[in-house]
């Protein structure tokens, strides 16, 4: 394995960590994520639960059972807040206070709306699953009016909403720069393997090109 | 194997039989994680922070500013939800109702513990590191007392703890599966990419080995 150095490019980055309200910065760590992390409060305790969910426009979409306990408080007007972290790589310093994680992470604090109009309902459904993999509702089999009763589908306004970013090299003291301590990144991306057909495939189905060329 | 109990709280509500409360299968989670989702209330809202952790036996510990809200918070007695998920494939069903993820996680409640006895603190402080990058904090430098001052390190105890996991196959209604759609799994992982070496990095400073054979 060989080492790159840094580049111009990764230069350009000067605040290693910073706060940003960009909507696109926001929309596009949105657009990457595949799960978010919704706390709420429930009977006095704060509950923290992982979720798929999907981006339309300025409102991020989840939904879930209408049992579940979560739907349940968020439903019936609980506040809610909406984590979703990106990991990039490990930020290995000389020292160890300044070791870090480079993340890119959204927080998306209100209330949630539940959206029980079936064309709308419907439309959430598919931006949530072409969330998870680009293409895959078309020709898929649609939720039966019996399952789409079954789902509580939400919605909440990506409004009161901040980004946190951390890029680059770790940041050392001065002084520190003089120790002969291998300092760097190593980066991490979530990467996707082999598709593991169904055996209960029927024969001559092919994997769907969304599938076989899926990136992140 | 042993097993945590069960509380009113911590019952997997959703999918039971996909709940575990054994401690080998959840520690076994949280060793393979790497940043958690701490959920608190601050002024009557919830709150969902990502950051880094470690677990030694029965504690989960992490650190943080003693400026931050969310570690303000906590020291001073607020409970906590603490949510470590990992993704491990998606699942995708012929049904659009079936569609899901393989992942595994586990969620923790309780208060935590301020650590402040040095010893101990730098001990956790070690075990944070190297929960990072195993062999990381043998060798770099270590923190000043200045630095120990500011840092806040706290301890859960693993005690009030579940865990859910779903592997396998999409499971779709038994008639789905006469339709002639492609189903089964995409695997995910994180994984490490090529090691960026600071450019500031003394000359014949060597990439330590813990990190040119980093696996996950």
């Amino acid at each position: 394995m060989t080492e790159f150095s840094r580049t111009k490019r990764s230069e350009v980055h000067r605040l290693p960590t910073r706060g940003t309200f960009d909507r696109e910065t926001i929309h596009s760590i949105l657009d990457e994520g595949l799960v978010c992390h919704i706390g709420f409060i429930f009977e006095g305790s704060p509950f923290v639960i992982p979720t798929g969910y999907g981006r339309s426009g300025d409102q991020l979409l989840i939904h879930g059972s209408a049992a579940s306990r979560m739907l349940r408080a968020l439903s019936a007007g609980a506040e809610a807040c909406i984590t979703v972290s990106l990991l990039d790589g490990l930020v290995l310093a000389r020292s160890a206070f300044h070791h870090s994680v480079n993340y890119r992470s959204v927080v998306i604090l209100g209330k949630g709306t539940v959206i029980d109009e079936p064309e709308a309902k419907m439309e959430a459904l598919s931006v949530i699953t072409d969330r998870l993999i680009p293409g895959r509702w078309d020709g898929i089999r649609l939720p039966s009016p019996q399952e789409m009763k079954g789902a509580t589908v939400m919605s909440f306004a990506i409004a009161e909403a901040s980004g946190k970013v951390r890029v680059g090299p770790p940041i050392d003291d001065e002084e520190d720069y003089l120790l002969p301590i291998w300092a760097g990144v190593l980066p991490l991306a979530l990467a996707p393997g082999v598709p593991i057909a169904d055996e209960k495939n029927l024969p001559g189905v092919e994997l769907p090109h969304y599938v076989r060329n899926y990136k992140r």
